[in-house]
């Protein structure tokens, strides 16, 4: 994703591709290359701190983000850094602390919001068009399931996965109040060792009264399944990619499209428009959002869901500090 | 279809079965057992003249359409009568003087005007909501091409089959002046001793200025492959029934829902309505619609397009006398 | 639906229309003289009993079901009825006994089964299409809130209304073990009177480990909202009839086509269907499904989810008894 | 259109700007800015010339193609230039004649052939998916219509916007052998003053015994209208984007989507598509299609139709001439 997101940046107006930083040196010289950069470096402290670096954007294993978040608005460069803050409430709320009381723009990569579709969903009922919401809901399904590995660190299908869902909820919806989650290992047993499902239910009670349920899987045989629905007393919402080539084939009676198969090419222009709207709020001087508050945010409500699987009852986000 | 026709009578109100009549008696029976009519018989014309009935139904070969019909103005009956009523326009005009000058009821089966998405467009139309029509498009075709034996009396594609657009094209945008008509042999190389093509394509230019395309194809590997479009300036309708059963399959990456295979599948509902709408019409004193008149239009066409097609030129419609 | 039920009596082979009893004559003289049936009573008893009545059809208030089926086994008269069987576990164990024990066939109406996307389904799924069974979804939303007076006695949202989707997640998944369900009021304040909710989500665990949720509501604006999702280690299958009308009208940038707005609509297919397969049943002396047994398992996944509605936690099925 | 191309150029692996060249100084150096191109002129045929510029893209007014493109290749420089060549058939063969000598790649933009769909359908055909092609379908409606100046000087409906399916006729079918074409003025009454219509029918005659039907329109109300159907003895592809953002709007009964408005929204990645194709070619010295010989062939095609429309008979695209 590294990648994409600096191709992303060579676009954007007023965009100068100042150095790639990587503690691999090879890995920033590929990058540097590929977009121009002016210089390439092993040193992220001293990039981040270059006179002639005036925003940041991180790409770097999950367990980095919130040390360098905290780096970059300690020399107070903007940043854009890919989601999560931080896997642990603790972390997350920390590297908050440190960016709300600086006054440093932070944005987080949650990037379904910048999809075409979600966000002319948002439109829709800041414009009144949906009403007032009294259902929410989200299926999100991988294509292929990652591996062990990956599971043992992630924090869990809620925590790694979900919470796309859970930002967007929130994003369209409104506050979580209460969570109710169940899983079932059904697909990869070996997730077992790692204490996590691979197949995952909920509910979600807003803080507005309306309702929502969830469903999530780390493997489907057709494609990435991502669908959202709003239902609200004047219209429903359906943000669904219907198919990823304009092209239907005959197969037996009746036709076929195709379906995306993972999150870079379903949210290809969502990779880009966050990027553009980073850069637009540095502009403009508006404060880039989801921030790290969003991200602190959606990530108690998935560890709320995560307890309630865990103990086999709903439970508030209240409770989760 | 007899057979349907039969059982599509029984529901409507005020009508009860007397007589099923049938050149083979033991048909007959069958048909009378099956929706309980009072008698069979073997003896059309006496059945058509019995006292005890009202109104007739004529489900025959379609070299028997022509005497039938005016087997039963004769007696005074209304008749519902499956299309064509000729393949001449020599014999359709002589039946269309008949009727015409007897002042008793013939409705036609051109079922698709009766299906709910063709009469839905047809309403739209006359309500304004597509505006003035500017382009009229049409595609037919036949999942299994019919047997060359059939081809050799069916006055080929254009009169047999393509036929039913026509009658669209009069019913959703008005009269076809002239027609240009090109056809291909490219399934069936069989057709050729008959005289037919199995693909063939046409442009209409209608009185009111609006032009149109149509394709049709005795094959498809695909479904009975139905679609007509109605453009105009200010909209546009689209009729075709997207999927037979409400049920989606995913298959690799993808959905697919199935196709209808023919006629009486896609057809079922306009089928039942045509026959509803005929007795409706004969308890309110309404003439029904479409008549003898109608069809003899439509061949008028039909005849157009596959005069234009022998002889590689556009010919008016006036000019098929 | 009483009338619809008989109208859909009429076409199905060896069906007689002997009697239609009614406790108010005259709507039973209405019914007998629209489907011809050969006499009108208001003595139900007597009819049921009567020598040349052979099988009964019940479609009367939900209150009488129990005792008019239990008066059927009684005199041997295989019966299709309507659902529920009752609204109490008690009533509906009753039944049960009476009927199981007697061995005369009883059907009842949990039409969905007979739609043609449900039975497709069902074929595919009992071939291995599907695979394992890993999530269920359903959404049924009513078009326009039914009144209050109705709310009062249907037994709540679970019981009278998503005990279709409790039905279907049995006949299509299997056994479900546990019920979590929340409720909100949203929509028709008065029905705080009759202790309902409008709005409800639920979550079904299943004891061959797949997982489900649920989304009801008693109104949308957008018409009759009802799509059923599977998703197998094989492949996902979707129930959802696309448009009512086979026609697309643009409107702005883009087309829409129509929505079924009731369950009359939407399955009126489903309601032949299960009448025409109770008759073949008793031809064939096959046992009809689903019958009463099967009535009292979803109400008991019913009251489970209106359990765990009213208690705040999850509920066991095999705890409703 | 020269800014989207300029932006296209950006990201392209290899790719360096070395000059914007526009006759209004001005407009380069704004261009240059936007794409940071290392200097600005208004000097063309310097800027062609100049050592440093490998490669040419030309995005200028139409009646200016053939003399730069003829600029490039006598300075050896590869070239992508906006369709069309030119208007007419001997300026089109001499560009043709003068690129064919010289071995120089040059590549015209036929952009949808690098849309993701037609592209998917080009490899569908040559794998043989489709079987014998036996029909063509294209429709091609602009949303806006264009003002009276530029249809003056456009060649006429067939030349400067059906050109595109012609191009897409010959791309995925076959050489077109003969055309029959009709028009009306059913929109824009002042077209009149230019001789041309802004309503259009065509049937297409391939050499390989295909038959096509085509629609054109200079104005919809529903959006950018570009559909292409391709029918086959094993099936049907139908190349379509069914809409433009990821969303479904409920209203009334029913849902819609939106719909693309023009072209450079609808091929937005078939733009960005065809300038990586042209810099891929280059890199491995594949010649680049479609070419100027393609260019020339679609224009005989469209010349052929707006003969048949004028002269009212079809007219062989050989005697195109």
């Amino acid at each position: 994703m590294g990648m994409t997101h600096l191709r992303n940046l060579v676009g954007i107006p007023g965009v100068r591709m100042r150095a790639v930083a990587d503690v691999r040196l090879e890995a920033a010289q590929n990058g540097a290359t590929v977009v121009r950069a002016e210089r390439a470096s092993d040193d992220l402290d001293g990039t981040i701190r270059a006179s002639d670096v005036d925003a940041v954007l991180i790409s770097t294993p999950t367990n980095t983000h919130a040390e360098l978040i905290e780096m970059c608005v300690r020399a107070g460069k903007p940043v854009w850094c890919e989601k999560p803050v931080a896997l642990t409430l603790e972390d997350t709320r920390r590297v908050v602390d440190v960016v709300e009381s600086s006054g440093v723009p932070v944005m987080i990569g949650f990037m379904r919001r910048f999809d075409p579709g979600y966000a002319a969903a948002k439109r829709k009922i800041e414009a009144g068009e949906v009403g007032r919401i009294e259902r929410f809901r989200a299926i999100s399904c991988d294509f292929t399931p990652p591996p062990l590995g990956y599971i043992r660190t992630s924090g869990g299908i809620f925590v790694d996965m979900l919470v796309h869902d859970f930002d967007l909820a929130r994003f369209l919806v409104g506050e979580v109040e209460e969570v109710s989650a169940w899983g079932s290992l059904l697909i990869e047993p070996g997730y077992a060792d790692a204490g996590d499902v691979d197949t995952a239910v909920a509910m979600l009670r807003f803080a507005n009264g309306a309702l929502g349920v969830l469903e999530g899987s780390r493997r489907t045989t057709w494609g990435y399944d991502i669908r959202t629905e709003i239902a609200g007393s004047r219209a429903k919402l359906v943000i669904e990619a219907p198919q990823k080539t304009p092209l239907l084939t005959s197969r037996d009676l009746g036709y076929s499209g195709d379906h995306y198969e993972s999150f870079p090419d379903r949210f290809a222009a969502a990779y880009r428009a966050e990027l553009d709207y980073f850069f637009a709020c540095l502009r403009d001087g508006t404060p880039p959002a989801p921030g790290v508050r969003d991200a602190l945010e959606s990530l108690r409500v998935a560890l709320a869901a995560t307890k309630s699987l865990k103990e086999g009852r709903p439970v508030r986000v209240a409770d989760i500090q």
